[in-house]
């Protein structure tokens, strides 16, 4: 057993010195162009020990994806967990929405390395079917942390419907998303920066937001 | 006189019969694949004659994509003048953001080419260059529609700072735009449709974030 701990043990560091070069080859040349050689290269390994880990740039690319989405997320839901302790399971609003958001975007200002390259990742250019690939995983890694956020939306609004909360914090992500793809369907976005005021106005207009849609009209 | 018009006439109708070819082929092919040969071949004319319309492939798709971003803003900008009439300009909220939001969810709904083609042809993956290239001339085509709006919400809510009302409409743009792009910065969108209830929705979660952003707490 203390064997087969170690062999693990390896394996999960030689993992992360591979995900640490390729995060760096991928952001700096694309996926296109990054080569599992030139990746192998920058971790120091062989390539063909690259590839016993990872058999394709595909699937490298896509771990090392959530490894980061993950470490994120797993921010966003401890935060969410303070909250709801603190609460007694009857958190207000805006701090549901905060704890979505802060650990992110605290991460953010900070220039923490991890955050950054979620960030970066998601917006690298794939090929399209890569692309719907990545997206599905993508999502059933974020299913329980948004489920976990809808549900804190439901303990804060308990007159609300379910379904319109849902389409509430959907709302409130769009806003979010939109901090860092600094984008708005090719259109740029020069008032959104993540400043703290930027950050406080996003919550209090997706709280404002989510109230007022909280019973049909 | 008439001779030069006609020629100005021709010249119209010609740059229509390219941009109609050129935006089939970026669809079907995407920017890096489709080649001039190609576009000049599916609007029936010799290449040299493409390329006295459009020096590179560049500025055809540029050009392609702003002949419909042009008549998306129109749209957008007779249905808010409409309302400015109807409300001797003094519009509510909801109606502002709903001359913003409907012409064009109206237009897809309906199956209008233009407006999806204006719609995916954002949505096209270029080469990073031309892809801010480009967003800086379609800002500077959305700037005048962006302030006309943002004018509007002024009067609807005259007690307002002009500022919390820009970053207001900003938050309104992120959650529309996520309707087309349906997406969230990599996650998939499901709720998001463009159905008569989700429309609601996002005005009436808008302009509630909006009311509730109005004045600084």
């Amino acid at each position: 057993m203390a064997v087969r701990s170690k062999t693990t043990q390896r394996g999960e560091e030689m993992r992360a010195l591979i995900f640490d070069a390729a995060e760096e080859m991928f952001l700096a040349k694309g996926f296109d162009t990054a080569t599992q050689r030139e990746i192998a290269e920058a971790a120091g390994i062989e390539q063909g020990l690259l590839t016993y880990y990872f058999k394709t740039k595909k699937e490298l690319f896509e771990k090392a994806l959530e490894r980061r989405l993950q470490a994120t997320f797993n921010l966003q839901h401890a935060a969410l967990q303070t909250l709801l302790k603190k609460t007694g399971g009857k958190p207000v609003v805006e701090d549901v929405l905060q704890a979505y958001s802060n650990p992110v975007l605290n991460a953010v200002l900070k220039g923490d390395r991890g955050i950054l390259f979620a960030v970066q990742l998601t917006q690298i250019r794939l090929p399209s079917n890569t692309d719907s690939e990545l997206l599905t995983a993508a999502e059933a890694l974020y299913a329980p942390l948004r489920k976990a956020f809808v549900d804190a939306l439901v303990a804060a609004l308990p007159h609300a419907s379910r379904k319109r909360l849902d389409m509430g914090f959907d709302a409130f992500e769009a806003i979010y998303f939109a901090l860092f793809t600094d984008r708005r369907g090719g259109i740029d976005m020069p008032l959104w920066q993540s400043t703290p005021a930027s950050r406080k106005f996003i919550v209090n207009f997706g709280a404002a937001g989510i109230r007022g849609m909280a019973t049909p009209r």
